[in-house]
């Protein structure tokens, strides 16, 4: 199968009080409370109309600092290795980042976000409303993680994706 | 603010059984039961492993048939405009799009998916295990979408975004 070649271009940085990555909690349930914001390239401002009515955005980003992609990971919820697709880790093929964050208000091109697990200066691809009605999810099993995703409250992260 | 340019590329194709835009269902939960083939690139293979414990996977993919932004949309769900942000529309600054379909089986570099609201041939960009527990997903408002989400039970796309 040939891949196909796909280009994007930010749309905003995220900003965060993240400046390295040894400090970011791992995953926003991780986050709580952690305010950041996004600074929206301001031609793209007519897109924000209607945004303030929701609570929750998806916040899809370039995790710009991941060089390097591996097959396998060992993530930081565990300390055996795992697919890179089984993980949320950022050394992924493709090294885009995806973060559900609380809404707080719009400015202008300013967002306010709260629950912001990225470093500062996070190149942002795309925004967008948070519809849980959207998604079929009876029967929801989440393998691995189960046993830990309560470990991620005041979980830092390491070098171990730099 | 100067947009950085990042470039991917696919990781895989999406099948589905949707050769035509105008009869793709809005939404995965307009697609339920609807069957799909993810085909991964053959030397990606190692990044599945223990994918298969999730009942959810996330797919980022590429609107690949969407050329060019707007904007303000009138999205399938309603009939005034939003911002393209406070939407899912295709036509957005970078045309990606997210959905969260039901992982029935991997074979080798094949998933079996269900719930696939994708036109075949989408380029697959990411693939991510969906994790409820990630998200602090409390007070949750969806704006403009709270009288519309009903709706996407059996509707279809039609041209608009072509």
């Amino acid at each position: 199968m040939k891949s196909s070649k796909i280009s994007f271009n930010s749309i905003g940085i995220i900003h965060s009080p993240f400046k390295k990555i040894e400090r970011i909690p791992i995953q926003p349930s991780a986050a709580k409370d952690i305010k950041g914001t996004i600074e929206l390239r301001e031609e793209l401002i007519e897109g924000l109309k209607d945004l303030d009515g929701f609570s929750h955005i998806i916040l899809l980003y370039h995790f710009h600092l991941s060089k390097e992609y591996s097959l396998s990971v060992v993530p930081f919820l565990d300390d055996t290795s795992h697919g890179v697709f089984a993980t949320r880790a950022p050394r992924r093929p493709n090294s885009i980042g995806l973060s559900v964050v609380k809404l707080l208000k719009i400015e202008k091109h300013i967002l306010y976000i709260e629950n912001v697990d990225v470093i500062d200066g996070t190149p942002l691809l795309d925004i967008k409303p948070y519809v849980k009605e959207f998604e079929n999810l009876e029967d929801l099993r989440i393998g691995w993680l189960s046993e830990k995703t309560k470990k991620t409250i005041n979980m830092k992260a390491d070098n171990r994706f730099k």
